[in-house]
């Protein structure tokens, strides 16, 4: 059976894919073009995270994550009256799986024997450099520098993670509490337009 | 002597190369940047293939393809004028490379013991993210994403490939049958303009 | 206390970093994006190396490069209007950072039993790759295929390194003699504005 943790894994990769295919969609790319940049914000993040760590990137390990990926896909071509008025389910999915991915990516870090700093940078690699790629392959400016608290979400549950284990707080509890904070602190941000100060250009 | 598999390794890089190098001329890239972006487009996919399964990455370990690569920018540099009527001689150098590379790619994943699903990615990959790093430096929506069958000929060769192995087929054959498959579907594609169907975008 | 060589890494980090952040407030990112772009820009191309060389990329293994990025973010914020008055002090220390950056690649190359050419590549990777990542994340040509000579006074910084070698100069002599010939190319060839051919489009 699967297990809470995994649902909410498979829901945020079907949330991360959604918004790559979405924006490939809005570029008029192909179907396979949509697919790849879906599985890339999906996977994106945690194969940097491995490729830095050393480790066997996730998704090779087992398919699900192109599946979901590819079910995604079939969702947005088939469905695609409806997709718009979900905007709000794929927000609270998006926001699941990077409060999870966030704390994963801590996770793994650990287990690999880096210090905690390394770890909050891995979570928030995790949670937001898929996205980055995203933007990037699609020829746009990354939307996690201009806009919202989004990787810094990561960072914030990543000092969370570290306070939690300080306390020695049960490892299950510091995982919900991590999670929880990456979840609310980018929930609310967007609700109450919480952002992060614009830089100003110089002179130059 | 050079066997058959390597000159065929050797024009396809040198046509990848020239590919590369003729987009960052149309930018106006000086000598030394349409060396790069070529050289990107050469070995680009098989260095990422290389990096996910954890291997050194193929060009570190003879410096073939960096030969090729300058004497493709020479190529490019000093025979200018009839670069364009070569025009059909390059694409059918650079579909021999992708059938090429994309075998290459899924005999290398199988070699380090990943499944098959893994080495049809890992064969995509290695013929067509060369070509997807070189539309992202110059600042361009990446080509394989908008036009053309390229990365699925790739996909398509990767499960001929596994049927061949099914069969129980000679691997000579196998691999020969995979790169001949991949070679045809995107000779076919451009011939015939066949091609994916472009997604639609949401009324967002 | 700090030696000399570390001294030089630091502002040369510190430069790098400045010349992201700088970029990414021009294009109005957040101060949290501008921290990427500035990390980025410092520890990019040592990353991309170590990922190639297959080692624990470098900053993972201590904070300093993190912790000058925050500094040079803090600086481009606090001091905003002194910033432009600098800009020959940042290409000083640009230029030095690239020297040691440049000397620091091949020698690594050279630790992982890699020959020389492969050295050369990884000393101009290291020298330039984190401004090409920077241009490609702010959705720009890189800066490097175009204008000035930079990469290549890595590769003549490399073939001096070799050089030197050869006839068996003192290893702590070969890294000063070659840091100096890519610093010293770096500068003249700003100051005379020497710089490599335009490639010609062709008549497509």
């Amino acid at each position: 059976m699967l297990d809470f943790i995994t649902l909410c894994d498979y829901f945020g990769t079907f949330a991360f894919a959604i918004s790559g295919i979405r924006l490939a969609a809005a570029k008029r790319f192909d179907w396979f073009g949509a697919y790849v940049v879906g599985l890339v914000t999906a996977v994106g993040g945690g194969t940097i995270r491995d490729i830095l760590l050393n480790a066997t990137p996730f998704w090779m390990q087992q398919s699900s994550y192109l599946i979901i990926s590819g079910l995604a896909l079939l969702f947005v071509i088939i469905l695609r009256k409806y997709v718009v008025s979900l905007n709000n389910t794929f927000f609270i999915f998006d926001a699941i799986g990077l409060g999870l991915f966030g704390v994963v990516g801590i996770e793994k870090a650990l287990t690999f024997g880096f210090p905690m700093w390394v770890a909050i940078v891995m979570g928030t690699i995790t949670g937001s450099f898929g996205g980055m790629t995203r933007d990037t392959l699609i020829n746009e400016v990354p939307l996690i520098f201009r806009k919202d608290i989004y990787a810094l979400a990561c960072v914030l549950g990543g000092i969370i993670y570290f306070l939690c284990l300080k306390i020695n707080l049960n490892p299950s509890i510091t995982q919900f509490i991590a999670a929880t904070s990456i979840f609310l602190t980018r929930v609310l941000a967007v609700k109450y337009h919480i952002s992060v100060p614009v830089m100003k250009g110089d002179d130059n």
